[in-house]
């Protein structure tokens, strides 16, 4: 297959996600990282794209006008931008006809996911979202097996992504625009509170129709929420809980979903993602590995761990494909649908919130 | 110290609970049991009473009679029926000056539970409530540690208790009388849930001043609650959650606590109980073990497995201590405040669950 | 069934071993102390028994005699002195027709051991040997389950205990006798690697034929070995390892057992003493607990941790079962043969140690 | 940094280790792969190149000639064919002046390895051997720690490596090299022993002066060893294991290493990487991650599970920055030194195996 010129905004020397899709683009061969609008300052623009050794733009709107019309120009581009910024470069790039791979949230505004759904619908390019711990193995092999009913019907979903490094008031380039309501829309139900909300989406094929959230900003004058607790209530008569926090203090990065059924339950934690605990119901708990994993997506053979870059990297090697016409794994790629998704979600716990918790609809 | 008389009340063969305060009062060798009502059924309260060779009544109130009468009568009862007896034997002992130690939660109603504690306040006699699992060790340890602020002001507390044994319509002793709603008064919040809620407070010295509770019955036809989902506001700015369920298909007796404060977090699991995993806010997490335990309530060096029984027994040993007259470790002994506390705390639950979950105060 | 009236000799105050027997012994209600020789030392034999409520005596002989001339006198003895001091009460009580209830190793020489063998042969009483490890739930499963043929034929068996308390030269009761010589006879192959060797004995039906051992005394000034690692060859084609050590630090009482077959592995570790790993060939691994477990050898339903103790009392509870009458769990309860086999263990490592590790035969 | 032109001799399509390699090139972006002699078939090698969209040689001693001669030649050279095929290009390539990053073990026979220390030794091109384990973020950590003294002298040291994949007679492109004699050089010892040999070595700083060893070949038929059982003992009074086998099933790649010292102790495994266990001696253990890590190496914050990739990326990483010129990272990348000690520690095994476990001494 030939690799994918791929383009990227955002992301310039310091940033921490731009790294990691740069990693994951590389990571299987499958794109060529060849041009970027790397930053708003043109200076560290140009100085970022240097050390990449790629062309250079401090402007997103022309960087895709010049794309385009390029015949080597980029054909898909990242946008790994702070949430208020996603907006306008995938607009830009999917009016262009170039396919935009999006970092998540969508956005941090219903206005801006509403123009950039409707350029999706446009049609002139693929828009992907990366969601990217639906990715990993072993989260694919839990979806396959609650859909071929290993559970039975669903009764509990409970997810959690607990962090601390946001307990105290620090300040620094990652904190500071999560924590800033103009730029990222909300707190952590928006950094990884839709993360936890995708991943059960996904795995579940389920979605909740109605939540009631007691959102927290437990650091004095945090003008975001940093903790909330979210109660779920699913149409099939299913109920659920996420637990989102950035000031559990000591807990790293600890995403986890546990699903209890009529005919057995599911255990699965990224702190030791190459793990999923299967147990069926009146039966001793398994421990799956990627032996028991049949979704392909995977370099090493069980036992070899892989892990956040690796899971990262499925993403980018199934977008790939699809953009080189492999409709096959299309499925398994979250898009504008899950977009739009996790910023309902995002509604849906500040509303509920504002009416001190009572149940709300979640309008998708 | 001369072992005291012990009788109880409910527990004949077949019984779980009434085996296991058995095994609890007889571990350290710090009671007899010479008598006992094992059951309302006549025959078998004399059979059972025969093969333990007790002294037996097939009546509670006559028992209180008699062995308040006797020179040599029991100095405490254990009260081990199902909930909605708990309160007219408790009551018939501590009017004739008798020691009770009663199973939980307190009572299947608030009237039994006021009547209860009106009969403590008559002061003839002590009343002591068997909430086991604080009483383990490393439980111990971290209400120690709570106390001497190792985690600052605490931000964040959740309790679980997950079981999966009633994620059928089974039918059995165990299980009929705790689905019945006159017998048990509630279902998993009772049952189950008063444990996790008195861990929480016992550890964090805290209790909620207001709940938000969403009951479910799981399965088709249950007549109480078998999952519940309830969420905690602390008068000190803490939040909080208790998740009960009992149809979480392969949980075993999936008992937790999770504590985040300013300072540090602890997290203890009753599967491996004498681990207590403690993290000081920029730091790496301790796996502190009975060797860093200070409470002296356990028998063996670490490294030699103590758990469920020998916690029951810390709180059997703890009341024989008090009884005896040595006042020491009477405030880690669970009593009618806890007990009426698990009866606010079902209450509220049940109260918040018929306003759809509205913020409801926790009267105690 | 009617409670076994039991003697002790050894386990005075302050006694660790002791202690756990005696709470073994009640655990189950099948036993009452009524008797002991606590103590060489008079005045603390008669304030120990004192503390007891138990007939004292300063001497285990006189003790034997008087005993088995009364009425009521004691079924069995518990002996929990120093090595060296279990063949001279052990034979006495044997020849007196009093059962008797030995601690491990067997004893501190061969010829002691000898003696003791000759006494048992006699048949006046019965002899148990407390290798308690072997009577814990999962431990009993796993050997059930090698017994069946779960693992195929087994290829290689991997046994560890590794304690960090005598990583200095420190000097309380318990580490004094163990570092010398002629209380002990051994180091930590006898305290510790006896357990290790009687464990794998159990749980494969098998017996090494050849071994070769590298002793070390790490702690400078020690007189036994401290650290041993020990390579097996079973005449079945099998190969092992024993590895006991008591220097290595932060260990509480690192026991375990890995076992590998041609159709199957099973793993144990004392830490989690409820969880069994068992992985069937070509399958993900299980994680038993007593839910699988079919001995029967528990008082509480899984997940409600059972430990060291109740391991201990399950043997005692089997020990009165056999003197009772009940010959259905004999062969589950080590005797004089696991103590012989115990002693030509200590033997061949020494031997082979002799020899810097050539391989010996173990002459049973 | 310029990219580091990269050439590859063996690593056909169907290899396992030569595409673990190009993805450890790729994911810093510090390589660029432009030739390669991907399989003695011509054809083979034509195809795999072609899918790569690199220069294509079938030769590798033309390759080494016309990589020499061009301008844009590789500068380095990736070695990852089978053992006995590792000598040959690797001192062609060496001769010609270009740098080797070649896999373990060395080779697979004394003579080969001495040729090709030699060829290092002529000083044209640097060597680099791929013990990727050592590379691992907590596996440096760990060595950073011992070389502090946070562990005080050293006293045991414990490695294994377990598989299972191995426990039948399978037939298959990896299994079969491995288990030829002449293509392997030997089984289990070399294939995964000597990982653990340099893991050992790598966190300690220390390597035995003798070892004792017993091979087995549990497979029927099997030509080499496919289970070992090795004592080591260090010049420092310290002792050691290590154990590694093939045939046992369940194990998927069970890697680790223990360590005990005299002030602490250390524990890592493979299996969850980010995790190494620290106990300072009279403390409670530690659970250190890349939070603790100083050695830089690696690409996301804690909690981001990186693993055997990543890892791997890490030695390609530091090789790129030696051969531009950072001799800072020199001495954590394995080179010839850890081949010949690798090399002399089979020869040791063998040695000692043919003399039924004598202690030989480890001639590097």
């Amino acid at each position: 297959m030939k690799p994918v010129r791929l383009g990227m905004v955002g992301g310039g020397s310091g940033a921490f996600i731009g790294a990691v899709h740069r990693i994951a683009a590389r990571m299987d061969g499958r794109f060529d990282l060849v041009a970027g609008a790397l930053s708003s300052d043109p200076d560290r623009a140009a100085q970022s794209a240097a050390e990449l050794g790629i062309r250079s733009y401090s402007d997103f709107t022309q960087m895709a006008e010049a794309e385009a019309a390029r015949d080597d120009g980029v054909e898909a581009v990242s946008v790994v931008t702070p949430n208020h910024m996603h907006a306008a470069p995938a607009i830009a790039f999917l009016n262009a006809g170039i396919h935009v791979i999006c970092d998540k949230p969508l956005a941090a505004t219903a206005e801006q996911a509403a123009q950039m759904a409707q350029a999706v619908r446009a049609g002139k390019a693929r828009f992907f979202l990366t969601h990217n711990y639906s990715a990993m193995p072993m989260v694919r092999e839990a979806r396959a097996m609650v859909a071929e009913g290993a559970l039975g019907d669903i009764r509990l979903v409970q997810a959690e992504y607990l962090q601390g490094w946001l307990a105290d008031q620090t300040s620094n380039k990652q904190a500071d625009w999560r924590t800033d309501p103009k730029q990222a829309g909300a707190g952590a139900i928006g950094d990884i509170g839709t993360h936890a909300w995708q991943l059960a989406a996904f795995v579940t094929g389920q979605t909740p129709d109605t939540l009631s959230a007691d959102l927290s900003s437990m650091v004095p004058g945090r003008a975001v929420d940093d903790d909330a607790r979210i109660a779920l209530r699913y149409g099939s008569g299913a109920k659920g809980g996420i637990w989102v926090s950035q000031v559990a203090v000591g807990q790293e990065n600890g995403l986890s979903l546990r699903l209890f059924g009529t005919k057995g339950a599911l255990e699965w934690r990224l702190r030791h993602p190459e793990e999923l605990i299967y147990t069926p119901k009146d039966e001793a708990p398994r421990i799956l590995t990627r032996a028991q994993d049949r979704s392909a997506s995977s370099r090493t053979p069980p036992g070899h761990p892989e892990g956040y870059l690796e899971g990262f990297a499925n993403l980018y090697s199934d977008i790939a494909a699809v953009i080189r016409g492999d409709r096959s794994v299309e499925d398994r790629i979250p898009g504008i649908q899950d977009g739009l998704s996790g910023m309902a979600f995002i509604a849906a716990c500040q509303n509920s919130a504002q009416q001190d918790g009572a149940w709300v609809k979640v309008q998708i």
